[in-house]
């Protein structure tokens, strides 16, 4: 049986930004604790939406023709195979909702590439 | 394309309890917002888990053998076919994320049930 999730005390248990925590699963979704700071990479994901809601901080969705500026409380879907990059300046806490098989970078890849695993 | 979407902006526009508001949708699932007050009824959904996160207020999930309690900030997934009914004294607001053809009142039916619209 699950338990509950108090999402500020599983975002405690760790500072990397861009290494996703599972924290709860949704039929065949993750549901997700990320910290943001900087830049990722531009990508994309042809299968699937993409959830994000910021909690704490502020963070910058960049799409190619332009910036969703979003706070606490504050949540965006970018559309499947819609080019995006999240950067936040200050740091930013969020709430990420993927399919199971869903990867970080998408399409792009690269060093920033990484499986989350449950916290 | 999409807009972001500011939930407390949203749950602002109404003050119905038991009546989900569809804010965002994320692939095949609708993503709402809902004022809790009172007690809702006993039910399960044979199809899906039922996604929890508590914006304001204080919410909790009975089931059977147990309460959950949950603040602002926690989250709970009750699993599919458990059967639980929401309860809020004070009230309280919550995120829902379900797939787009869930019932809110699931096996149970009765004056409750609705369908979710747009806001």
């Amino acid at each position: 049986m699950t338990e509950k999730v108090d999402l500020a005390a599983k975002l405690a248990l760790f500072d990397e930004p861009w290494q996703p925590r599972i924290v709860a699963r949704l039929n065949d979704y993750k549901v997700m604790v990320v910290k943001l700071r900087g830049e990722f990479v531009w990508h994309s994901h042809a299968e699937t939406d993409d959830f994000f809601l910021v909690l704490d901080g502020r963070l910058t969705i960049q799409l190619r023709d332009r910036d969703v500026e979003l706070g606490p409380g504050e949540m965006f879907v970018v559309p499947r195979g819609v080019e995006h990059r999240p950067v936040s300046e200050e740091g930013a806490s969020a709430l990420l909702i993927e399919p199971e098989e869903t990867v970080n970078t998408g399409d792009a890849g690269g060093p920033l590439t990484t499986e989350a695993r449950e916290i």
